[in-house]
């Protein structure tokens, strides 16, 4: 008899911008999350929430290359805002819908350290580069049939939280535990996936590649705050994630989104 | 030979108020309290940060007999200051002193159940009467050397966040881990313990009972916010709790505040 590895699946979900905004929208999404078997993870954004009440204290809010600046006083209102307001719902909610969900940033258990960012041209403030994840820690929750709610904050080691954009922390998640599991990377966007017209349903891209990226970037069918989005998923890719796949609430768990191959 | 049973011990501090905003005095207060040995859980209020936010958000801050009347848009504010802007501040500070923290409001991990407040007399929104400590995931994460920092947050098992008192808190965690470890419930205030006099410090007393509670209520030497402080300590003490203590950040250690007996 040949000898056969079985490795457990790993599902990692990144959501945020409208979804987080839209009550019967995300119910709905967090009911299928809930359904979900097997270790899973969630991270998630808000950084809408968080420019609007930046903007009612009177804090500026600044974006360079579509990354936020994080001055001290946005970093307070980021963690409020993601660690506090966004978390804490999400967690509060899965838990009504039976799944044992647990609330953090990078700082708890010392999960995810960072690096805050060198400054070269742009000063990014109090921005966290990825460094580690503390996959044993994370790996024993997931054992517990814990689901880990992952903000976007970071934090050194040495006691300074960080900025760290969501999108990047749910790709070194799925990076980190490729070794461990068959991880799955989705991404939840309000587009169904990418588009080369997104006024046109029927131009979906069921898959995508690094040629026909670079071909769509040329010429310009893909522009905006895709490329970043994208950047980062083939890292994900191009670093042994198994499965990327870009979509939206409605047709992530059907796998109907763009599969990156 | 007798058989002997040796009891674990569990440390409980709550701390508040004044001490979180005090930089230098919490950064001491937590040295000390990362090296603790054994099982140990904070608990944090943050009500004055709360307040101030709420004041520059426009929303009307309500106290009724010094509790909260909890509105909705006061339930975010409090779930960004608790949960967000001191919890994850707190975890990162204790990270960075080799204290393996993680932080919780209730829906973490299923772990504080509560109950929507009825209304009689005062309508008090959205507060939660503790009805349920899950002492299992608890234990299992004390075990693991884990550290749980918890915020004033509870939720009802059905999705809905609930402000609850972080005394409160504190002592429905000592009264439920009672029978599980010899418990120590310490609050730390500003006061360095139970005066007749504030103002002299030769006033403080080392021991205080139920006894010599009234009869110094009755002489007015004890008044105004120290007295619910004093009911939810004696609550946690006749409630088996066999170690209560109410001191400041400097004396709490040395267990030079007023022991409760």
């Amino acid at each position: 008899m040949e000898s056969m590895t079985f490795t457990e699946q790993l599902k990692i979900f990144k959501i945020g911008g409208q979804l987080l905004e839209e009550k019967e929208a995300l119910e709905n999404w967090l009911t299928e999350f809930s359904r979900l078997e097997g270790p899973k993870i969630v991270v998630h954004g808000g950084g809408k929430k968080a420019s609007d009440l930046a903007e009612q204290l009177g804090i500026s809010v600044e974006m360079q290359e579509g990354r936020r600046i994080t001055s001290a006083p946005m970093l307070e209102v980021a963690t409020m805002v993601y660690a506090g307001f966004y978390n804490k719902q999400l967690v509060s909610r899965l838990q009504a819908l039976g799944c044992m969900a647990l609330g953090m940033c990078g700082a708890d258990l010392d999960s995810i350290r960072a690096k805050k960012r060198a400054v070269h041209k742009i000063d990014f403030g109090w921005v966290g580069d990825v460094e580690k994840i503390n996959t044993a820690v994370l790996q024993q929750l997931l054992k517990g049939n814990i689901c880990p709610v992952f903000c976007a904050l970071s934090y050194d080691g040495q006691g300074q939280l960080l900025n760290t954009n969501a999108d990047t922390i749910a790709t070194e998640l799925a990076i980190a535990f490729s070794p461990l599991y068959e991880v799955e990377l989705n991404f939840c966007l309000e587009l169904p996936g990418v588009m080369t017209n997104p006024e046109q349903a029927d131009t979906l891209l069921p898959h995508i590649n690094r040629i026909t990226y670079s071909q769509l970037k040329e010429t310009g069918q893909i522009s905006g705050g895709m490329i970043p989005k994208l950047d980062n998923a083939f890292r994900a890719l191009h670093q042994q994630v198994p499965h990327v796949q870009i979509g939206n609430s409605s047709n992530v768990f059907t796998q109907k989104g763009t599969q990156l191959c």
